[in-house]
């Protein structure tokens, strides 16, 4: 394989993990729409995708896996494949997530509907943008934007912890929603572990694009 | 670096590998006693052992990053390389539940302690055996047997939803309890979760002894 060659394999690797992080977005998108909108049909989008989305997984890491074996990669690019490895298994979580999240709504399904006094779908904004941060900041290999990351899972952790306060409160005060209100608690913790594999890839932005500076803070260089 | 110095690093590798395996294993046991002593001293030694294990993701990573530099490897020891890193990051996270465990125990300790009719040692038993039996399939190189830990996180899934169940029914009956059932039931997520690693390991190892066949399934070659 030429050089050329190669580095256009590096940009199908790159092409097709945004396709995937689009498709583990949209799922996300999904199941809160779901839980909104109290909608079946959209659970059933989000478990349909999530064979696509495990198929995607394996074909990147076999594509991976092929770079490094037919060509010697300089450092550089050898950190690069390794990141997109690591990324792409926080991508197939994030679909995973989101069908945790449209079983959760499925079986909401089948409670009566209650006014809940917390914001899901802002919290689940607030992840999906985690993620699209933590994606562009790999695209642009911009470690400054990968910390920015990081900063943001402390609010999601925040609403988090919030939400689960104020379910906890609800339902010591009105058993009768016990279900619903545990769902919410559920979905949110769903949706704070979003949070965490988007800070999981922003690190791996880091680890690649400062390799260097990460050994030294260890001391072995 | 010759090929008899780049097997000497394969091994290191495997060892540092299987050293970082039994630190969270042993993370995931104190926290386990911490819940079932009320033991505020093990829940720190748990938050003590996170440093030292995320501080090994990094060097296991960089060694295999230095592995994959010097030395073409052949195809066989690149997808063992590529099974490392990833069993890696997963061990790593179970380090992570350990501390999200030893957290709630904390949280527990301010609550009185009542009798909860669930088995929270025997999941975290359960869940041990997986990460056990995984990292003995990678050990071996014994897909066979890291498939046994696929069927065996249906077991700790059920028990998860088990323990959910009658907390819920629980909460409903004694609202006075919600705390303490709330942790049961966080603290068997974080277990089912322990789970969800030792099954990403397990089919980490089958993707590096049966590399061949589970491309053949994509219909890639």
């Amino acid at each position: 394989m030429t050089r050329t060659r190669f580095h256009e394999g590096l940009d199908e690797l790159k092409d097709r993990l945004l396709r995937m992080a689009g498709m583990a977005e949209q799922s996300i998108t999904r199941a809160i729409n779901a839980y909104r909108e109290r909608d079946r049909d959209q659970c059933k989008l989000v478990f349909a995708s999530e064979a696509a989305i495990n198929a995607d997984e394996r074909e990147i890491d076999e594509l991976a896996v092929d770079l490094l074996a037919l060509q010697q990669p300089m450092a550089v690019d050898l950190r690069f494949i390794l990141a997109v490895i690591k990324i792409n298994a926080d991508l197939e979580r994030v679909g995973d997530q989101a069908v945790n999240i449209a079983e959760r709504v499925e079986q909401l399904l089948t409670v009566p509907a209650v006014e809940l006094p917390i914001d899901i779908p802002l919290m689940a904004e607030t992840a999906s943008k985690m993620i699209r941060m933590a994606l562009e900041s790999f695209v642009l290999g911009d470690a400054d934007l990968a910390e920015q990351v990081l900063t943001m899972d402390d609010t999601v952790d925040r609403m988090n912890h919030d939400i689960a306060d104020v379910m906890i409160e609800l339902i010591k005060k009105s058993p009768q929603v016990t279900e619903q209100a545990m769902d919410a608690i559920i979905i949110a913790r769903n949706l704070e572990r979003v949070g965490d594999h988007a800070t999981n890839i922003a690190e791996d932005v880091i680890f690649w694009v400062r390799g260097a500076d990460v050994r030294h803070h260890l001391g072995r260089s």
